[in-house]
């Protein structure tokens, strides 16, 4: 769903890029989601915690909150990223997250380091996914839980109904994938996490209905997370020769109008919890 | 979701056809869904409630079941199909339904005879669904409750994707909307409850998700429920020349493999609840 690059080696490449505006995309989607995909969350008193792929902390944030006793490292491949993250774990005045930037595929610490891993917006930017996952495998202690979180694109659907809306997303997702990446990554979660090794998969999905009657997230996810996300790979769309302006505008107003007031928009994550043998 | 064509004035168009494995396919359907598309569905003692659309009484049944203190009137358009379902709720050993072949569009009810109303499967397929609820409205009385169950086949998306599958479910789509109904109508119920004039609606996704972990899903949703659906449609896509019959198999093979040990299958239904000023 976004959220910055993180561990993977092709930073420059991350689809959503790294603006300002960006950034308080990011902010305004952690706070509108936490609740659904966070609230199961959470890690024991003195257990070590990976979070790999912090990004700018927007779930770090969420993370360490719940789990106050819980000891966070969380890293993340770019260094502006992590020094973005730390200051917003610092702001929300925690002190449990210790943060470094770091590799997914060349984790600096020793194997069995770890009771817990998360991961969560990252592997959706990742050419080889099961890699990472086999990565982080390695820095898990026996017994101990991985959590992924992924959105899928190819969940989208919406009312009114329409192929120009489409259009605009389907540019989002044929860049993310020109990076090596996959916007559809969420509905293979179980296949994923299994080829990597991990027992006892279990795969949660998290619908999001957004209609009228719920204003809240008409704002926080329908308009500020995701047609902002759309609107976010507008220039390169654009630039690539993916749509044409006429095109993206038309599509975009479309995806407002999902939106409005007699409007209804749909997306589904994916939460998976799986345990090392 | 299918279920016979209850008040369409259309009965020989209903997509899904009248055959013995129909039956079959909408008793599985109906059992495994039973808890999350009925669970919260609880009517008072002594209150009187008009199911409209009743088909071969799948829902009935449940309904039936899960109010014994209630009233239920249950109607079909099909005279055939409320004999079945009067059967069938008969063998259940319920006595707390009586029935009778009427249109949903005329109804044989003087006005603000009813508690309660309820409707499954049955918006997807007429040709004008807010008509329907507007007949439904004039014979609930003021500060009665609307209960609306509908399917969306364009919610569906599975792993290993696959152009394919999605083929075989277009045809579904294509001949639903040839009959005049709407297979996609489940993402618009907040707007079509209130053009018909119901207040306080308040619409819940029901996220079907299955992998193989879940295997009474992979049997009794995926295979028996939606791939017995799309499958139904077959000779009628075939002579329609909608689709080949190499790429109606393909198509088909490939939908089965999202029920195998790696593949994953999603689909959304949604409830409506709406109440009558």
């Amino acid at each position: 769903m976004g959220a910055k690059p993180k561990s993977s080696r092709h930073a420059h490449e991350y689809v959503h890029g790294y603006s300002g505006r960006e950034y308080q995309r990011l902010r305004d989607q952690s706070q509108t989601l936490a609740e659904l995909l966070h609230h199961d969350t959470f890690y024991p008193a003195g257990s070590r915690v990976l979070e790999a792929g912090c990004g700018v902390g927007a779930q770090t944030v969420i993370l360490a909150k719940n789990s106050p006793q819980a000891r966070f490292t969380s890293v993340d491949v770019s260094p502006a990223s992590v020094k973005t993250a730390e200051a917003a774990v610092s702001r929300a005045g925690l002190s449990n997250v210790t943060f470094q930037p770091a590799n997914i595929l060349k984790l600096p610490f020793p194997k069995a380091s770890f009771d817990h891993v998360f991961i969560c917006f990252v592997l959706e930017h990742l050419p080889e996914p099961v890699r990472a996952l086999r990565s982080l495998k390695a820095v898990l202690k026996p017994g101990g839980t991985l959590t992924v979180i992924e959105g899928d694109h190819g969940s989208t659907f919406f009312h009114p109904r329409s192929d120009a809306a489409w259009k605009t997303i389907q540019c989002l997702i044929d860049l993310q994938s020109q990076g090596g990446g996959d916007a559809l990554i969420g509905r293979r979660l179980f296949p994923l996490v299994r080829s990597a090794g991990f027992r006892k998969v279990k795969v949660s999905p998290r619908f999001v209905y957004v209609d009228a009657s719920r204003p809240a997230w008409v704002e926080g996810f329908t308009h500020n997370t995701y047609i902002a996300m759309v609107e976010g790979v507008r220039d390169r769309a654009l630039a690539a020769g993916l749509i044409d302006r006429r095109a993206w505008e038309k599509g975009i107003a479309d995806l407002k109008a999902s939106a409005g007031s007699s409007g209804v928009f749909c997306y589904t994550f994916f939460k998976a919890l799986a345990e090392k043998s």
